[in-house]
């Protein structure tokens, strides 16, 4: 994987719009683009309110280091309103967080990895820590996840968790060598405060699949859903590969 | 529904970038946020390139109407690499276009309706033109649509048709007189011009669905593929509903 967990630069340019005064309600969507490497050290994040409203704002951001920008994003923020509500897709069907194995830390590994608890239900990979180059018929992954040490959840930490699923390719091919890089991640909340307050500092249900590999990209499909099967927030992603 | 069609918005504003010389490859991604009523009249496009590499370009847009921002995007843009290949998805199961009704026209209803040609095979408006104020259980809709008259496809028409599937809410509810927008939309490409051509001006074959309404807003998902069951295009979408 290139640069640092896309998962954080997402949360990191949330965080910029959220900090503003200006800033109303929560997050709705977001849209970050990962426009050039990343790599450590200093950047700077500029946010603009494109446009406000009594319930809706839109902000643009971008991460600019050393002149370039490496990453920007649209971020959409909306008030609650009560309204008619329902969820039509079903939570997966789980056993508990307790009775699955935890993924074992990878020697080597970046370091973000480590900074989650993952219990792999099913697609996960062979790979490791014993690989066996299978491929899977399908990518689709079902897990178990939360942040490691545990935090209650927040937006930021739930954009950040849309984003840490494997690569659908590593899954699907069980080739963890593969280069790849997200371009574009949009994420979906579906929760209000509320939500994320009852869900607190538990593990979260995650699935994710693909629709199509070509042209040297693919597209990666995530739900993330709260231990009490409430459908938290979707998100979807395309991602560049090289075999 | 609010303001002009969404998809012919998306399509102008990718249009936009497709036409500047520096633009390189065919769009990979594209997110449009809808971020104020556009309706008739002079508007204008900024474009601007902001970051560029020798595959991928990423650029950022905005439609400015009367000095406020109406609508922006952001676009990647990519060009073609040989890779392996896979569609993890199946194709639904469809009859074929001519022996599906047409959508009949509606009067009073927008204009865009009556420049696509819609064969509902299932999740369609019992609404119209006899309303009958039932619910179903679920917002599936599948259909066959191409433009009328029929053109052949490229990326911009098929931007647009990711957004002609009926809000969901309306499906879901048969109930048409709700207060819909569309907040923020993207869509991915998952085919490249040889693919677009071989599809040609031919009926293309539509699926959308849900995954949660709640507060006053709900997302909306759609697959389009070629009459040869290839998938070009999915789509995601944030929509703003008031009952």
């Amino acid at each position: 994987m290139v640069g640092p967990f896309g998962g954080s630069v997402a949360a990191t340019l949330l965080r910029a719009a959220l900090e503003y005064q200006e800033r109303l309600g929560d997050p709705l969507s977001v849209t970050v683009n990962f426009t050039g490497p990343i790599g450590s050290g200093r950047f700077d994040i500029t946010a603009r309110l494109v446009r406000g409203g009594k319930s809706t704002q839109h902000w643009y951001l971008e991460l600019v280091k050393e002149g370039e920008v490496c990453a920007n994003a649209t971020a959409v923020f909306v008030t609650e309103r009560q309204t008619w509500e329902s969820t039509e897709i079903q939570a997966p069907q789980a056993p508990p967080f307790d009775e699955v194995p935890r993924f074992p830390k990878v020697p080597g590994a970046q370091e973000w990895l480590n900074r989650y608890a993952f219990g792999f239900i099913r697609g996960g990979l062979r790979a490791l820590p014993q690989y066996e180059n299978t491929r899977h018929d399908t990518s689709e992954t079902l897990l178990w996840v939360r942040d490691e040490p545990p935090r209650p959840l927040d937006h930021l930490s739930l954009l950040a968790l849309s984003d840490v699923f494997l690569p659908r390719l590593f899954v699907r091919l069980q080739q963890i060598n593969a280069l790849v890089g997200t371009v574009s991640l949009t994420t979906y909340f579906h929760a209000g405060q509320s939500e994320l307050d009852a869900q607190g500092d538990r593990e979260l249900l995650g699935r994710a699949s693909a629709t199509r590999f070509r042209a040297g990209f693919f597209d990666q499909t995530a739900e993330l859903w709260s231990v009490d099967k409430t459908l938290l927030a979707t998100s979807v992603q395309m991602v560049y590969f090289r075999e």
